[in-house]
């Protein structure tokens, strides 16, 4: 399901580093991305929910769930990616921080779009992941 | 550029845990995904052309790279996800294990297709990584 025509071609063709503006260009219109956080049996990678606003991401989570206890604090990163068949283009970003929970109450009033509450289960908990670091590199086309 | 309809409903939907057989198949049809590993500043996750062969990802890249030097040893993941927006569909797999680097001659004869090679550079690494880990979810239409 992925497409694979333009992301095969990811890797073969001329990448270059994404200037810092455009790697924030693409977090913050990102919608879903994948949260990244380090376990004894290495990364793990998953899908999720979040908003990215200046050089914080935010998400919410179960308080109990492997997510929730992973981001309670540490590093973690987000990361998203692109592949347009079309026009035989792509790109991935990713943003590396420190992760804690903040409450509601606490969240910046420019987070203006919460981040979507995901179906079932006590989701109180609000995770934010603040950049120490942005990279990004763009296949041209 | 993601078919965000079906993406984020995948986190907003009925998510069940993936059988390991179907988790497997996933990783065997992918030729690009994800790769993870842990540095001081968070988890980087990267784009990579690679293969699955029953438990094990293989990977081509460049010795002095970050990711050449990164994989000589220790945890690492692979990660692949696809989103269906007609069937409304998601899922995610995770490959957890540990990284090495191996030669090409010691490549297994069912490695049958190899890595591709990227563009530029002395690409002459072969990385492989060994499950310890093999999870995923699905979404439910």
């Amino acid at each position: 399901m992925m497409p694979s025509d333009a992301a095969e071609k990811f890797l073969q063709g001329d990448l270059v580093e994404m200037p810092r503006p455009d790697c924030l260009r693409h977090l913050h219109a990102s919608r879903v991305g994948r949260v990244a956080y380090n376990t004894d049996e290495g990364p793990v990678v998953v899908p999720v929910n979040a908003r990215v606003h200046g050089n914080e991401v935010f998400l919410r989570t179960r308080p109990d769930s492997q997510l929730g206890r992973a981001l309670r604090g540490g590093t973690a990163s987000y990361q998203v990616d692109g592949f347009d068949d079309h026009l035989q283009t792509g790109w991935s970003v990713l943003l590396q921080g420190e992760a804690s929970w903040v409450e509601e109450a606490d969240l910046p009033a420019y987070v203006s779009e919460r981040p979507v509450p995901w179906a079932g289960g006590d989701r109180s908990v609000y995770v934010r992941i603040r950049a120490t670091n942005v990279t990004g590199r763009t296949l041209l086309p």
